[in-house]
């Protein structure tokens, strides 16, 4: 793995997720595993789970960390080739990432859609710009389309709890007041397309997906239907990919008792921050069968792997 | 002890402020006490003792530390149950403190009475929602009624200066521009009492402190008076308590050489940050009598006591 | 060493230059060089390499780091003696001094020019105020007026790739769409007056930089005869110093491969972040002769060096 940006750096998921696993069961082992090696992890956007769990994983595997705010800690950077410098942007990306690779072992780094422009935010400047001018390995905090690291500690989560080799995984799109991205339920379809599970995506019409990046799932409209037998129910708000960013509001979507009585009393799934009775009612987020600290906890396994194994 | 919180988290707070002498006498002795352990510092408000001494203290025990500015780093959190989160607030508590405290050893939180509404204040969602919610002990960095870690960084340095046993201590309330909170006064009140010291507090009338905190002192409201054979001089603004937050004028409670003439050679102790010629002249600042440095240098013997009685 | 502030704090530069490359090239031997060591990094403003290389230095001599953004962790800090601190700054800077140097074993300070009263940028009471109140030794991280872990950085990079014992070195002032200010500019020709090479600075008239700062170098205004023979170029925009802080439009002055060409294929310098196309156009800055990169990486082992021989 030279990067790790989406599911062509991993190939097979599953063995990634199993080590992700076994790293969990015995966390003292990799104190000395990276001493003396250092990462810096960029961001451009508040962060509790991805800033918190990259830290830790960092630390258990005995790095050094710095987190560095673009833009409050830093400046803004030029990301278009050619240009005149002459406004407000002090720094050529080619710059800050040739001397932020030569500074540290591994850098992370946290891009967002604007979800203005699709072309722009498909381009992804900001990683692919790291990506191209960096001598050391850039990790995908998350980008415009993609969250590779969430995706790999929900397969790591579905491995953990699942009761059956093969169980059925269901992404559920929910109600939320904002314009969300697309890049958690696109990642998470990417690799449940790659990985070993009966996978079934559900939401309204008007709300499909890419396919260019989901790696074209079963579709069922009828939630009822999708919902049945299933084991895992990851639900997840995303805004319109066509027209591209728009708020859809179906608020009967939102995921309660009654909806989750039709699964095979299925774990419930969210890459969180959650809105408590807008995406799910408290009921089933506050009962048993929520996965969400557990799952949120192996963002943490999820990073230590991915940084393991680029520093191998 | 479970977490950090008030005094009655702590029982009799002498031998604590010993453990802080004694591990302040030894600082190479703890660096691999905690190794391996980590903690994460939650702030909402600048800081610059409580941020920075923490860290040291964390550090000094061979902890990783993390720095979490809530709404910088990260967002608003919703501190209500069985709200509909259709609003700013993209993080319910429950996650945020279930997420953090899977992930740290020990969590420190600092929240801040806005002084508008006592209630709400004193209900403190912040702090209790974090006590609630969190799997690991949680401390307090100062709440909004109370900052325990002064108090026994407060007490270590009566205790690592005073000349006999039972010494005389006044709190005296001193001018300031600005509304501040009462909780180090409240705070410092109900850790004297607890300990082996003749305490008074000295205040226009106006401006007593709440009954129910501070553990009912002496209050003397001649100034002259209380100071009368002082062997520290406490100096701390608080607003009223009676109406609400409200900011009192008494210019001539500044501490200056003439009051202080009133003592026995009384040391002179302030939480910091102070605000020079306006709580206190600085000829009584900058005289040897100042025990400001090492009062704030005991901040971190305080901080580094507490964490490491609360991993035993 | 006490301080790390101005040259005469250094005395003879290329011992320490020396030692920065002898340091960087055995990087793991210092791992526990600093340990149980900490430093405290204070900053006013935004910066990435030197924040970032301070950091990487601290961990390498195995050193814990904490840095403070002043202002936003923390307040705004009081630099007037006698003040009656009944405005807006909330702590003094005799006290913010007195307690971070008792927290801490070491700790750097960057102050920045505002370049409208010059008597005020240069009196610098930030830095001044913490070496006068800190009990530890302070590091200039750029000053109002110079900047040395840069210089130092910077004859360590000739140093690195000189082909002769004394090369040519000149530094070339270039148009900038700011006001910036003359620390860069004076620190490196206070260095180059004490190192052993051949120092020219060229500018546009109007330009001089004041000569109590920068040792009187050898100044011609003809950009192409100083370039003559050049074995480093070294681009820096300064605004003028006389009237103070004004911007300076010399657009010709951009350093390009026509102008390059006059040199003796010289290795191309600039202490970042740059404006391209505006003080370098692309080609010259992409070409095999920059140095920017390695220059910047020496940032590490010239604040790595400092720190060193302050904690010795």
């Amino acid at each position: 793995m030279k990067h790790f940006i989406s599911i062509s750096d991993v190939g097979d998921p599953e063995p990634l997720a199993e080590e992700a696993l076994m790293m969990k069961s015995n966390p003292e082992k990799w104190r000395n595993f990276a001493a003396g090696k250092s990462i810096c992890l960029i961001f451009f956007n508040p962060s509790l789970r991805t800033r918190l769990s990259s830290i830790r994983a960092a630390e258990i595997l005995g790095m050094t960390v710095t987190v560095f705010n673009v833009g409050k800690d830093g400046w803004q950077l030029e990301l278009e080739d050619g240009t005149v410098m002459d406004k407000g942007k002090a720094e050529h990306i080619k710059e800050a990432a040739g001397v932020i690779s030569a500074y540290f072992d591994l850098i992370g780094v946290r891009s967002f859609a604007d979800l203005k422009n699709r072309d722009k935010d498909y381009r992804d400047a900001m990683i692919s710009g790291f990506v191209n001018y960096s001598s050391v390995p850039i990790v995908s905090l998350e980008s415009t389309t993609l969250h590779p690291l969430q995706s790999l500690a929900d397969l790591a989560t579905i491995r953990e709890f699942a009761v059956k080799k093969r169980p059925k995984v269901v992404l559920s799109w929910t109600p939320h007041p904002r314009a969300l991205p697309q890049a958690v339920a696109n990642s998470f379809s990417q690799w449940m397309m790659n990985s070993d599970v009966e996978f079934v995506v559900t939401h309204p019409k008007g709300l499909e997906l890419d396919p260019g990046l989901t790696g074209k799932p079963t579709v069922e409209y009828n939630r009822k239907s999708a919902f049945e037998g299933a084991d895992f129910v990851y639900a997840k708000n995303w805004s319109t990919f066509e027209p591209y960013g728009e708020i859809a509001s179906h608020p009967d979507w939102i995921i309660d008792e009654k909806i989750m009585a039709h699964t095979n009393d299925a774990g419930f799934m969210h890459c969180l921050p959650v809105r408590r009775n807008v995406v799910v009612s408290d009921s089933v987020l506050d009962s048993p069968s929520s996965l969400i600290i557990p799952q949120a906890t192996n963002r943490i396994w999820s990073a230590a792997t991915v940084f393991k194994n680029l520093l191998s």
